[in-house]
């Protein structure tokens, strides 16, 4: 960073030969979050591993994160802290400093903005469209966590601690997956799981033109964890990949699962005891309604 | 561009021998605008404007933008579509084409994250800390003018019309005088003038640890517009910015005029017929409450 924080712009030098990265993501109060389940300093941390995820779904390194911020009046000073403590301890363990952004009064809420910046060599960055019939479906960690916490909040439970439920409240961006795929050329097409499996692989079909043959039994899953979570709860910021070569069974200490194969149809089609059918992208919704 | 919309990230490549500018600002109904007060094609242009009036203030090129976007669910189709004729209109005109951004549900209100980037070669960006004692104070254009039309509106006039009120509806950001003065090395410091002069001129003076004198009867104003619109109306995207040379009357079409000297003291006096008396910061307060 040439000059952070207090001009009218940031000025960065970007890194030489490389290609630069751009995401932004709201995580807006109500939508994505709610002040009463969700301590201000998870609120920091799941904003900005929003926006690693997808530089981590590119093969790509953080290099600096911008934030937009607005406040409602009467948010107590503590909170905003909080959210910042969040927010900057996860930035600084991916090498994404708070370079600059905004900071304004809310309508209503606190409304959150997180722009994150990568880079990656030239040609490098892992697309969504590069997945080929053939090619096997592999995913990261395991799914559902996030959302089975979810709908246990929207079930009425509360005093749910974050650190008993990290998967929710402290999501972890794979970056370090995400680079070692690009860098070993092992990564066809990739995406993260920020909306479902059900939709994020339905992202890399469209974008490559292929369907998909998913096994309901190979996809892993968080402990006790109902398959419909897995399939369709959002924000567990894994990594969905495809790949033609071998795959090793863990990378970067995290376990690597194959769950399928790319065909050359263009549905989705899920696999399990019950027999055959079409995998429809349900997506998650969030909080504008339950799960 | 490598690749824009449809992918985890934007994948861009930075100018050689360039540093990258970054930018973010919010635009929040009910804050920075009323749908009730401005049409939405002024709110995209609007938006688009203040981000790429930071650019100009470096002494920037804009490369791309991007927008977060979250929508009430009752909102029309044609509102938005309005509002981004508005933004890719004014970003076509300045080489600012949409790369992505993010698409939400709103709690409230329409709310716009603009992020603009932009470069400018290496170590030349304009900064607002380089200003020195006996340099000269200037600014572009007009002031005042934005403010005095978003006053009538707060005193309940209603129907005006968008194209009447270009200072107010439609800014116009100053890239091309911003980049002059950076390509003719005139500018030892600049700033852009969205929250008004009187801020605005007191950031350059923190910044560069200087005073500044300005002469009341030498700031342009827009024509019939009160001296306190000029001085604390904010919205205006003109260029505040000093100088040690000599500085031409116009550049790029855009009248430039001296309005007074930076001093070694602190503080900033405002001489006029009344005699002289500091500057208080006093800023623009959007739509929270009135002028």
């Amino acid at each position: 960073m040439v000059k952070g924080i207090g001009d009218d712009c940031a000025v960065l030098r970007p890194p030489r030969g490389q290609e630069l990265l751009v995401t932004t993501d709201f995580n807006l109060e109500g939508i994505h979050f709610r002040r009463e389940w969700h301590p201000a300093e998870t609120v920091g941390h799941r904003c900005l591993a929003r926006g690693l995820s997808d530089i981590a779904a590119m093969g790509g390194e953080p290099i600096a994160a911008f934030l937009s911020l607005a406040l409602p009046g009467d948010l107590p000073q503590r909170w905003v802290e909080d959210f910042l403590k969040g927010l900057l301890r996860l930035g600084r363990r991916f090498g994404a400093e708070l370079a600059g952004g905004d900071v304004s009064t809310s309508p209503g809420g606190v409304l959150a903005d997180i722009i994150v910046l990568g880079a990656v060599p030239r040609g490098r960055a892992v697309l969504r469209s590069g997945a080929k019939p053939g090619d096997r479906v592999y995913v990261t960690g395991a799914l559902g966590g996030a959302a089975a916490v979810l709908s246990r909040m929207f079930a009425g439970e509360r005093g749910l601690k974050a650190r008993d439920c990290p998967r929710h409240f402290y999501p972890e961006p794979r970056v370090e997956v995400g680079r070692a795929l690009r860098e070993k050329k092992l990564a066809t097409a990739m995406i993260d799981v920020s909306d479902g499996l059900s939709v994020d692989l339905a992202h890399i079909c469209e974008e490559s033109g292929v369907g998909a043959e998913i096994d309901a039994e190979a996809i892993p899953r968080e402990r006790g964890v109902d398959l419909r979570f897995a399939l369709h709860g959002g924000d567990d910021y894994e990594l969905i990949f495809t790949a033609r070569g071998r795959v090793p069974r863990a990378i970067a200490g995290v376990a690597v699962s194959e769950i399928g194969v790319i065909t050359r149809g263009r549905k989705i089609v899920l696999c399990g005891p019950g027999g055959r059918k079409e995998l429809k992208a349900e997506g998650w919704q969030h909080f504008s309604g339950g799960s």
